[in-house]
């Protein structure tokens, strides 16, 4: 059982906004993509595949919190931590850590509350529970 | 019959990059938004609505042309003019005006090839003609 | 003095994803760009304008509680309130509603720290106590 | 001397739209992170560096033709080749392959023209001669 993953990206220019620094949004684009990388080292995907549970992820609650900026160029290490597991959702927790300087530094913290969906024959989505063959791959973290 | 679309928008913060003007990749986001107010002042809409014709529009070529920069909180005039319509596809030229200086100055100017397509079963797109209703509502412009 | 302001925007197709819906990371964006636009109401501009303070506002905590989607084509509401305003920084709450249904529903909630900065020569920033004649226009809501 | 790079990336959940494919405003994206790839193997940066030279690189002609789609978890390779070369200018070619099938296929092709300018004291950009340092390692490749 899995509980915590952890990627590492270098900072595009066209995430950078006119203050120099990336914008704020892309942080919330970080984390997401830290789950779906986390997601893919389980065998599953957030999207629904063939022969794979056909269910989704929206995102019920995000929250960040901006220590220092980031750079263009930057290399930065975005480390996902689940923190809670209920029986229709996952709450993650995330830290971003700038690693081209001299040492590493923690430049934000975040937080991402998904709720398990099943897409229903008119479009809409409705909660459901976590299949599973993937709740049994993870597991919530002792802190 | 329309040939012609004129939309005006404010630049975005989050629409600028380090370099302090608006990132050359949203000048496709802004020719993109004026297509579809074009569509939408027809009586259409350029995705699958219910009771509107099935169809989508891919790109299959856009470019674009940058002759000064666009910053933040610019006003800018993006207008649309069909060139070109063919039994499956549409093209439309584009022109970018700032209109926030002494006088409106051309900022770029821009071109979109997009495909009418049915979606097939499979999830894949097929080329398909334009139906009638959308068709008898654009005209090429004369130039 | 004001502590309240209110825009409405169009989804955007390139604000969508492919879940159908806005991708979460963009209601970031439109509480951004309602706090420009109180910021331009003011007489203001939260980047650095001659003739105006030579101030910054990075971001320290943004958060969103999302609670239905938006889609392609939705005219939504973004308000913005003034809910806490320090020595050195202001927080705004927002509240996304749906316009174009049968009556306004709101989607999202969500909440803004900002730091009023002054830019270093060395290219850092540095927080800064507001200047006066912004904070003489700001209040606080009374809720 | 250079005058191809090639990068690969995966294609994330926030670059698809509610087509299910790639936003073709995307590509853009990509092109530029492998020029700015690119300019990294070469020992230099896009942007202003302290010790490098101090010249930077606003795009005047992007354009890009669309096979096929891409979609969310793709795996694609971006390849640029140097196809022009003047004193102010580079011309660069793209090749969008996706990798992850059962064998690589074309899914785009484009060209991006970007001059070399010297920021001017007043925050304006002019064209300058590209830094013999740069010009020295980039060659024109030979079709």
């Amino acid at each position: 059982m899995a509980s915590h993953y952890v990627i590492t990206r270098r900072v595009e220019f066209s995430e950078t906004d006119m203050a120099g620094i990336v914008h704020y949004s892309n942080f919330f684009r970080y984390m997401e993509t830290a789950e779906h990388a986390f997601f893919r080292s389980l065998g599953f995907s957030v999207v629904c595949r063939p022969g794979l549970p056909q269910v989704g992820w929206p995102r019920v609650h995000a929250s960040c919190d901006y220590h220092r900026p980031l750079r263009f160029e930057d290399e930065v290490e975005v480390s996902l931590t689940v923190v809670e597991k209920k029986s229709k959702a996952l709450t993650y927790a995330f830290k971003f850590r700038k690693l081209n300087g001299p040492e590493p530094i923690e430049v934000a913290t975040g937080r991402l509350t998904v709720v398990c969906i099943a897409h229903q024959p008119d479009g809409s989505m409705k909660a459901t529970t976590i299949p599973k063959e993937i709740a049994d791959k993870i597991d919530v973290a002792v802190e």
